[in-house]
């Protein structure tokens, strides 16, 4: 059992700053009691302890009072991207059965068929007076967040409260822990790489700056002027961000200790600009799965071990499984307790772990001083801007189609978003581009449409009738 | 399960300076290099995982090792006070049934009457090849203390590799974690205080400087050098360190940020001293079943609130027990994952927890900001230069003595040690206070032996037959 994390930390230190965003700030003392008022509205609601909600909202502070009001009264939630088109968040919501859609701003269109609370008409609503837990359960769930795999339908993933505390303080005892600490998030709060700022602004006493969206100027001002300590961040937004330091002369303030970048490796010519503006970098691997950070590269060996995503944080471990002995490539295992105890909805009964081990489905390798390199992620994984795309999930659509036989879809690289996909089809019948374009639109978010369309007579596959994508690549 | 802690320091930062000694210094891997050789000598000896040995040593680098031996060699390690006499020694040898007492040096002859081996014999056996923990259950025992009670029977607590993560944990998200942190360590490592310190040495990355005894010059000038960071050390200490400073002309280096100080509240003079010093002073409250700080007063809070023990460290709660619910004082009561699951030997049955709380015996209240203030100590505790004191293990020493009919014992104030012991006797015959005074220092560490004996027809006993100790205190 651990006390309650809002209650607690508002009683340790009531008059720190827990969240910036724009102008204001709040305390948290008054993060607790927006809580304790949250989560008596949402009682009103009968959403109460054990339930499940959604939460589809953009990334503002009104965000993050629901998400503690949701927390203070045990509710586990779901997180929404809201990059989603509707046909994909109807899946999830569906596959979640929750109770209750929460809707921020501009959000509650894409949820019209679901029983949906806007946030207005949260705040507005009466306060029904019940006791809250004072101690919550190691092994309570506190966020959900879907993440697709092999088979192209999305799973929903349970961090528990001791995956989120492990996470934490595995990173803590990785970048150290100071009061003064402020974590600038310009990252989705609905992906684990922002949802875990905040747990660890909770755990930690720390200061939450967050942006709606990523907007380099204001990050490089936060990051030159010293109103920040440590930053997450994807590696096309470093780009955007150096590019913009580079250019108004402008270099971190000594108050800033690091910027984690994750989303696969950063290239040495962004880590050799970074460090001429005195920014230190600290590369990172995790996931979903394992409720953020599973290794993460120091600054201090940034250069030398380029291009690999460090050792694992204190409470983890790291080995790679060979089907070829004599190979030192093989898939990346994952052991420790901030790695998710399985799945909710139709998976649930899938089991997350094997002998005790995540198989992430990634290849890796460990070289002889033990750090992890990264050579090629699950399921032929595009990047995309930070966002992940599984190749199954576009391909899946792509067949759906009458006049289309055969989909393969694979990465291409993009100046601006690292990487977009592009889809390869055996069509039965004459069919126009547009029309698998407009297809893609009304099933998938935006992000995840191809941009590159191709007829092929037939797709690269082995003898097992597996679809090679790596051939897919060769031929573009 | 967590990674063995030896192999995953040494893993992680190899390089880093795990320990300092006088002139020599060993970086985590060589430090794991010699836990691996010790494990394998000591598997010569048939001590392997799950048996139970004694430590008997004063705090030197070689114990350091023994112990990183004993603990990748997965054995529970029961600490022995040097300070003990040979009677005290073989009460706790016995209860713990030990296999083994590892003697330091000049250690063997206290305990001559049991299976010895010391640490020159150990050094120079043969090693052992054998297989080494990768992982460790967080419910294994880690280390045994014996700490009395009212009873006068001291009993074994274990700590467990639980109680010792969340402790060290705690005491992060409290002080802060850098990587270039040394804490300076001149308490006695059979201590929680001192075991504690190596336990976040391993955990955080952080070099421990040893200091065999604690000698104000040196621990000054450590701290006016800025070679350590943090500190632990008792209120008397405190004072000869402080006195030292001042007529050396000496002040804390920027460096350096905290003195941990336990053992009793520090008084307000000595603060207003570390202030003009720069040293920044925190209070802390706890003890051996907690696995060292349950609550610690911040230095922001030093002046304002002082006296207080602080706040609880993030994964713990405080509560006090009121007899009477109209009295703002009770019993400490104390919950949370640094509590010790229980005891071994004779007291291996008694729950050490009631509905999962810690009863501590000690009486306190809490202010309505929520700080702590610790008015009477358990058992009418007398603390004597850091040391624990339990009043009615002296008097069943007395009573044993066929002139004295009873016995109690008290504090009185002393300019060196805080507080010592004072006897008072109910003679059934004459009898010579030099023969008293012979019986304890047969059977009792040096300071437990009471400075003061005083004869008195008979002693102050409530309706229950009750002793009240404090009365006593009032005839002095």
């Amino acid at each position: 059992m651990q006390p309650n994390w809002l209650a607690q930390r508002s009683y340790l230190t009531p008059d720190r700053i827990g969240l910036r965003f724009g102008e204001k700030e709040w305390t948290f003392h008054a993060l607790f009691q927006i809580a304790e008022k949250v989560a008596r509205k949402l009682a009103t609601h009968q959403l109460v302890a054990g339930e499940r909600v959604a939460i589809l909202a953009p990334s503002n502070a009104e965000l993050i009072h629901v998400i503690y009001g949701c927390m203070h009264a045990r509710l586990e939630i779901v997180f929404l991207n809201n990059r989603l088109s509707p046909y994909e968040l109807a899946y999830q919501i569906e596959d979640a059965d929750v109770k209750m859609v929460l809707a921020g701003d501009g959000a509650a269109e894409k949820v019209a068929d679901f029983p949906t609370l806007s946030f207005a008409e949260l705040f507005a609503s009466d306060e029904t007076m019940v006791a809250f837990a004072a101690e919550w359960d190691e092994q309570q769930t506190i966020s959900i967040m879907y993440t697709s795999g092999t088979t192209g339908f999305p799973k929903g993933v349970r961090q528990t409260l001791q995956n989120h505390t492990y996470s934490a303080m595995g990173s803590a005892l990785n970048l150290g822990l100071a009061e003064q600490d402020v974590w600038l998030c310009a990252v989705p709060i609905f992906h684990i790489s922002g949802f875990s700022i905040l747990m660890r602004s909770l755990l930690y006493g720390m200061t939450v700056c967050l942006y709606e969206k990523f907007d380099e100027a204001s990050c490089a001002h936060e990051i030159a002027n010293g109103t920040v300590t440590k930053m997450s961040i994807v590696g096309v937004a470093l780009e955007r961000m150096l590019t913009y330091m580079e250019q108004h002369q402008l270099v971190a303030h000594l108050n800033f200790t690091t910027i984690l970048a994750g989303g696969g490796p950063v290239p040495v010519s962004y880590l050799e600009r970074a460090q001429a503006l005195h920014l230190r970098v600290s590369q990172t691997y995790g996931m979903t799965e394992t409720s953020s950070q599973t290794a993460t590269l120091s600054n201090e060996d940034a250069m030398r071990k380029a291009g690999s995503a460090g050792k694992p944080l204190f409470f983890n471990q790291i080995r790679i499984e060979k089907s070829d002995p004599s190979s030192r490539e093989g898939e990346i295992c994952i052991r420790g307790p901030h790695v998710t105890p399985g799945y909710i909805g139709r998976f649930s009964d899938k089991a997350s772990l094997e002998d005790g081990w995540l198989k992430t489905g990634d290849i890796g390798y460990i070289d002889e001083e033990g750090f992890l390199y990264v050579i090629d992620r699950r399921a032929d994984l595009i990047i995309s801007g930070g966002e992940n795309i599984y190749p199954a999930e576009i391909e899946a659509v792509l067949v759906a189609h009458p006049s289309v036989q055969d989909a393969g879809v694979c990465a291409v690289e993009d100046e601006k978003w690292g990487q977009v996909p592009a889809a390869f089809v055996v069509l039965k019948e004459e069919c126009d581009v547009s029309v698998l374009q407009e297809l893609c639109y009304q099933r998938l978010a935006r992000y995840k449409v191809p941009k590159v369309f191709k007829s092929v007579p037939s797709l690269p596959r082995n003898g097992a009738n597996k679809l090679m994508r790596r051939k897919l690549k060769e031929w573009l």
